[in-house]
């Protein structure tokens, strides 16, 4: 199994799912008859829709951009790693139901709970993903060296963690540490970059 | 990350947005009884959702092409290149959502209203992403060079302003803004290839 | 704009129409409350949808295969074939919708008259397509060599425009006359392979 | 037709089957005013339709796996091969159908059985499919001697048919079948890697 096979497999399956989301975002249809039926205010009630569309856009995008980083610093794939691939892109995959879920019911506790609960999943599926890749390639390897302490994996799920049951108290501020989170990693990635260049340089 | 990558990314979401857009040509489905649940009067209601389904898929036949033409002349991406595209994906798909809006709604004017606000902010991304490959290319790059006056890029946006408030007096005037726009790209841009082919001469 | 690009994205495009197809095989609802909810009797019902799905997949696996074998003989991509190609790629993404229409309806005369008159478009489309390669390819092309008299694709129209009058008469005819044209095409078209090998033997 | 080309739709078709299942994954809509409408009972409800979405992702995701480790003995491809690979599409694309309509009838027993049918059948494509390639490659070729007796291949389908009848006996026999399929071939096929080490040892 080559590794372009398995990004190119990912790189369908990701471009799937931030694409299918949109078929969440339902034309508004006005239940009782109105007299301008087409007003803007029925946009109003699409815009927590919208919005969690836009997160988990974002979110997404990072995941991809990460993932491609990652399997750029890999050699060879072992059934480990597809396998650990799969499983996070099962995670991923849930993304456009808890999006959808979190967005019609106008960020109510328990959508915004399980919102948390898959994000978290998926920052473990990509741990996961990460240590059978270094050790499949050994603790010296380029990505180990790339990774280094690996703050923002760690801290991550640690917030995913605390916006679970906080979304009970507080729906905006668990919405405020995804955000939080998903600007954490917005700032690209430079740490393999760096790696890479380095190497190279030696 | 790989040019190759990127635009192999783009491809796949670019092909599943024209393609589920047929998603929302929904079967009619009679609400009384009729005697001939099947006559062809079921399908001219569908006619305004299948116009609208026609103009979106050649816009996005020109975004596909035009998309393709810019990264031909680009050479190296950079991860604010990477955020710009994927910028425009996002608007770009946003595409199957207003088109079964508008189309839905007989080309009411709110949703022709929104149909231009997400063709004017997806030339909007469109332009930032041509800044940011020109910016990172150098000024003297091909693309650069390729552009020149760029007076297609700037019109369209233009003309998709005009069209929004436009599409509460008359929403032909709106809709016939966009079809405007539509037959000004379907010209294939051949100012790329005339400078492709130029440097290659020298 | 390179050949590869362009068989990538309607690989793509005709990937998706094939698989969206199923969406339309809707999990049965029983409205009044049965005895036994899930019966087999439910999938009866479906029956219809199912056979309209198996036609539509041979259908467009027939499309993919020709698609290629013409592409591998084609050289180089122009502006006209390129929007040659996307107007196939429109009428074959609607297939999704006359095959549903058409299932959902028992093969009912209009659906099956409209789905006869997608499937004259598509072979309009992709006889458009043809000529477009041989224009630019020269008339003493290997494509044009490997179509030669090209009887299978001057007679699939003349069933097809056939079938849709005949659905008002019997929708039996007329879906009869669909399933020839498929088992016409089934047989690999062996044509072009058999020039590419004669040239080679030259 | 290239291997390559045969490959890139195969993984499309599949990423795209794997991903558009979770669209049967609905946002729960409790029918009746509840006090609290976002509880996480409405979790509880859709437990059967996510089980049966992990089992299904298993299954492909076997099945992709599988298919490349098939592929990557191949040498070249057939009309044949080619017909009977979309045979094997052909029967993966029914899963999101079927899994949708086990999971909404908690997995209820004709459903089950249904379910179970689709799986043989994709085994019996999936064995012709092998039965082909190995036709056109000789019974002395890389895959025929990887495959060996192939146990796994010929003892799923059994179990997969003695499922059927069983679901109306008790769902849970025939589903701890299909768990135990599952787990028989997530254990990685690691044959044709064995084979293709020897032969380049030799």
């Amino acid at each position: 199994m080559g590794k372009n096979r398995l990004e190119a497999f990912s790189d369908g399956v990701i471009a799937i799912i931030i694409t299918i989301m949109v078929l969440d975002l339902k034309v508004p249809h006005p239940t009782e008859p109105v007299p301008h039926p087409d007003k803007l205010a029925d946009l109003k009630d699409l815009l927590p829709v919208f919005l969690s569309y836009v997160l988990s856009f974002i979110y997404l995008g990072i995941y991809w951009n990460n993932h491609h980083h990652m399997f750029h610093a890999t050699k060879h794939v072992t059934g480990g790693i597809l396998w650990a691939n799969l499983h996070l892109l099962f995670w991923l995959s849930l993304f456009p139901f808890t999006t959808g879920w979190m967005g019609e019911n106008h960020l109510a506790p328990t959508p915004t709970a399980v919102y948390g609960f898959v994000l978290l999943m998926a920052a473990i599926a990509y741990y996961i993903l990460q240590r059978a890749i270094i050790a499949s390639q050994g603790h010296n390897s380029l990505l180990a060296a790339a990774i280094g302490t690996d703050w923002k994996g760690k801290l991550s799920p640690a917030l995913y963690l605390a916006a679970i049951p906080l979304a009970f108290e507080s729906v905006w501020i668990s919405n405020g540490l995804f955000i939080l989170v998903a600007l954490m990693w917005l700032v690209p990635d430079r740490r393999i970059e760096r790696v890479l260049v380095n190497r190279r340089e030696e």
